[in-house]
């Protein structure tokens, strides 16, 4: 949580932090300023004191929003900073982070975090670092970075607003099966719009960003409609073009956030539309009955990767290939069992079986539980997805309840 | 253009350019790849030779539709990195970096692009540095960075998706001025939706995402619809709680791109619905006639700051401070004429009096017109803006047709 920031500033040996980039779509900016139309900003955070936001003077009522400290950047005169950079730019911005530095009083180890352009940065801390020797600039790998824990952890406000997503999501959700079972099929099985054109998954995709849109989400990762084939490669989005069709399995994965770049919400139902074929029946009892004896086992501060190591063992037993025994399996189980949710659509806590033994499911966490099987030769794959938060008092909270039908009947057609 | 990357990578006496990150909402991956679910990718290209691109292996057949030679991480086996690099990730990742460089040859200064986690970048490249001394990683500010220039000039193709998303701007725009000058309006010229409630700015902008998700367009970056004070603060978003009221100047200020994070478009209008008190109709015509002087004027191949230079002008003659004699003026005319736009809601070229002199306007180029005038205080501001294409012909092209009007006549109400 935020109020961990000092104590991970400390246990890193951080004197301080620097935040750079846009307040939106850029997690530890978001997480510092509540997002906003601020872009380009300086955040500088001294180990035990406020955080100093620094932005555009004509951005200044928006980044004063975000309750910190606001200076503006033509406190420090850029023209005269790029005159004393003989034009370059970098170096421009090197001196303007060195007059920062030093009237903050910031010295020592400085962590360094942002989503924003790499070269940019490399570009002007190489300037820094010759400029400023004794200050040491940080980098720490995204995945067990100062944020990634401090945001791992997530208090009653956080978790209500990925409940509310959780229930933007689920109810999106519901519309498209609505929608799609109450299509007209043709013969050779595929479904049409009512102009008689076949439904495809563009439609589909098109429907989705419309509807989350309308309640209020919106869905900067895309998202997965993926049928057949598509539906047994975990990260095949789909084809935009392909029309729909019965008995195929589709795995339906969504993932949008708050609009602005805020939580995230993490959902997957696997659907057969009118009926299913034998073998897509049993792979999804399978992925139920192990998502349902992993839900059960969940326990406050259990190490993540137990689960996944569960869930290897459960379909290995089934004959299915899984990371516990093969390396980088292409079918079977072929991905790890779950991530935290937040302000990233993956962070910590991570489930894989290399994750750090401190991936725990501490109270506070919000993580995805989805397990699936994939088999693309066979043309089908299923996995089913809910987002839980571990509760402060420990219980164990599925964040939006929707229905696990596997076969969606259709209104319009008949077995 | 695309074509110039080896010309560019010459000049800049680059061996190789490495790029990383994901594919959607990072402008040089989408440039090389075309966007889609690649995520957290490495993309390598010697000076001379197409460029390879390594991925996840779940998002292989998502990478594949890039056209490029696709390579799995998995070539690399993680587990025996992370060993190698006694747990450390950060070593990891660059051990594997060293093996890709090492296998395609790679060596010399290597430009580093990349919107995605700073702090990650710089723990690595930190570590690949001391393991590859002869390797020269080199960082670029983002504006004059050698994918700036290769985007700065557009093909037909690209330049019809932009015009695309153009049609999309302004027929959200007119929806917007249909809906607003259709609504109800108060005794206190409060706007009132069908409810009886006041139509809020929240409220405007809930429908602008709508019907843009419903023409496939996306809105990163939200949009600008400010009234009154609000309005004569150019980067202010606007406050979702304000009710819209009549006479007031609105600026509306909007710039999606397509989904998945392609190409922009950037389009302003100001408004006073039903009346405008006379200061704000003599602010609106001074900045349309200096728009109208500086569209008029507009030639291929001059530098864009000489428009700039022009704006500052006349707007000073009439009193107005500009930042030709003020430093960072907060009312008057307070930013520059405009920018290039293309995957990046702003790029090159740029106007601002600082701007180098290779900021041209280039055949190829597609960059905004918006001069402003601001005045908080007064509680009133007033922008225009089109997006232009300076065409292969040096033809300068509008992207999008949409009236001028600044009042805008209410159906339901009379002065």
């Amino acid at each position: 949580m935020k109020s961990d920031l000092d104590t991970l500033m400390q246990s890193k040996n951080l004197d301080a932090i620097l935040v750079i980039g846009n307040a939106t779509h850029n997690p530890p900016m978001y997480y510092l300023t509540g997002g906003g139309h601020v872009s380009a900003a300086t955040l500088l955070k001294k180990r035990g004191a406020p955080a100093v936001l620094y932005c555009n003077d004509m951005e200044r009522d928006e980044a004063a929003k975000s309750g910190l400290q606001v200076i503006p950047y033509s406190t420090y005169n850029y023209e005269e900073l790029l005159k004393e950079a003989g034009g370059d730019p970098a170096l421009a911005a090197a001196l303007r982070y060195q007059r920062i530095f030093t009237d903050q009083g910031v010295r020592g180890r400085v962590g360094v975090y942002g989503h924003t352009e790499v070269g940019s940065a490399l570009a002007v801390f190489d300037h820094l670092r010759r400029r400023m020797p004794d200050l040491e600039l940080v980098g720490e790998t995204r995945d067990g970075s100062l944020f990634m824990y401090a945001m791992e952890t997530k208090d009653e406000a956080e978790a209500a607003r990925i409940r509310k997503m959780g229930r933007v999501t689920t109810t999106v959700v519901g519309r498209v099966a609505e929608w799609l079972t109450g299509s007209p099929v043709r013969e050779d099985e595929v479904l049409l719009k009512e102009d008689g054109s076949p439904l495809t998954i563009g439609d589909v995709r098109a429907r989705i960003n419309l509807w989350l849109a309308e309640l209020g989400a919106e869905n900067p990762e895309g998202c997965i409609f993926a049928i057949g084939r598509d539906a047994g490669v975990p990260h095949s989005v789909g084809a935009d073009g392909d029309p729909l069709r019965l008995g195929q399995t589709i795995v339906f994965d969504i993932y949008p956030c708050e609009a602005g770049g805020g939580y995230f919400y993490d959902f997957t139902r696997t659907w057969s539309l009118g009926y299913a074929v034998p073998e897509a029946q049993r792979l999804y009892e399978e992925v139920k009955a192990v998502y349902d004896k992993v839900v059960a086992a969940l326990t406050p501060n259990a190490p993540f990767k137990d689960y996944q190591k569960l869930v290897c063992e459960e379909f290995e037993k089934n004959g299915h290939p899984t990371p516990l025994h093969t390396q980088a399996p292409l079918e079977g189980y072929v991905h790890s069992l779950g991530h935290g949710v937040g302000l990233n659509v993956h962070e910590r806590p991570w489930s894989g079986l290399t994750a750090a033994d401190d991936n725990l499911l501490k109270p506070g966490v919000v993580v995805t539980i989805e397990p699936g099987l994939y088999y693309p030769e066979k043309g089908m794959g299923v996995r089913i997805e809910d987002t839980y938060w571990v509760r402060p008092d420990g219980r164990i909270e599925k964040l939006a309840d929707y229905p696990y039908d596997f076969v969606l009947p259709m209104k319009h057609w008949r077995p």
